[in-house]
């Protein structure tokens, strides 16, 4: 299993936003739904061996939100940015108000979440690796063994505080290439290391469900 | 320089279509919009030293359009799939019915095109490849010496026609993976090949203009 950790700093946790300027009053919604679009689609499939949790932080911890995705059951997650940042929305405006957590669409849940030990508790999971530029290559420092899993951070640094537990955890920093990245991009280059592992392994890849298409495009 | 041609074989050409429905009756201008944005913009900079050529090719050929990009001069692009998409289709828009090429915004350059030649033009520059999912791994069939090109397809795979003038021109068909990944997907893992194999030559990226900025986020 590829598990994804995904911090939200400043997106509107109860989904107070417009679909029309995700990249502005929407706290950077358009490179969470970015992210999160390319964390499960390939060219014609889904990734059905990836989990995302998304930690929206921004304001009071007790209206914090965690999002969990998971790639075996998720279903209406379109291509683009916009329709990924209206089903993300969508279970943000319906959980403001609501103290427990619920499925909003299928392979998607939310509910309310103490951040700090969310983000703790995924640090400690085996093969976990926070992605960040100060990291060592991903070519050395990638965890090649069973499941593994990746800390990534919106295009706001993690807080103090956040990075404190990731450092008291004690999970190696990686970095996934010598530039600056979107976290989009993050991702890519963090499923292609899964990918070429599995590959390497010859590990079938688990996409689904079986899909009528032409042959893809470039890759 | 870093050369990218990218292939759009179902947006509209005369830019009619809307921006609330990219991934629908635009022809997959989401994933075209996705592919520039991704081709140009790092965490808090612009890759400057990249150039990106778009093949509008849908319907008659003496209607087709070809936009240029030019990083070094690129401006009003936001990392956002909508606002990517807007630039785009105003400058679509703006050439419909016009008969010469201009200079639709600052870096962002739009004509008429024969696209059966301008793909075999571009082909034939040296260091230029064919990225498709026949192709040898990229690890080692990149060119690693000077400029080098790479030419990508949109979601939809190149017609005959189009292969043929590839296959003529000879170029290496390279893969960046084990799986069959999106466009802007296929973007990522090439600019990170770039990137790595400029970091181990010793050259500095050329990025700009030097932002005022916080830290970046995990890469």
């Amino acid at each position: 299993m590829r598990r994804l950790l995904l911090l939200a700093h400043r997106v509107p946790v109860d989904g107070a936003f417009s679909l029309n300027d995700l990249a502005g009053g929407a706290g950077r919604m358009d490179e969470i739904a970015r992210a999160v679009s390319t964390a499960f689609t390939l060219s014609h499939d889904l990734r059905r061996d990836t989990e995302m949790t998304v930690l929206f932080v921004a304001g009071a911890p007790d209206r914090a939100r965690r999002i969990d995705l998971v790639g075996a059951r998720l279903r209406h997650l379109n291509p683009d940015e916009r329709s990924t940042a209206a089903l993300l929305k969508n279970a943000l405006v319906r959980a403001a108000a609501y103290p427990l957590p619920f499925e909003s669409s299928p392979g998607l849940r939310i509910g309310p979440v103490e951040p700090a030990r969310a983000l703790a508790e995924f640090a400690q999971q085996p093969g976990v690796v926070w992605l960040t530029e100060s990291g060592a290559p991903v070519r050395s420092a990638w965890p090649n063994e069973g499941d593994s899993g990746a800390i990534v951070s919106d295009p706001f640094d993690p807080t103090e505080a956040e990075a404190a537990i990731l450092v008291a955890a004690g999970i190696p920093r990686v970095s996934v290439g010598p530039r600056s990245l979107r976290s989009s991009q993050v991702i890519d280059l963090v499923h292609a290391e899964w990918d070429r592992h599995e590959a390497e392994r010859g590990a079938a890849p688990v996409n689904g469900p079986a899909p009528a298409r032409s042959p893809a495009p470039g890759s």
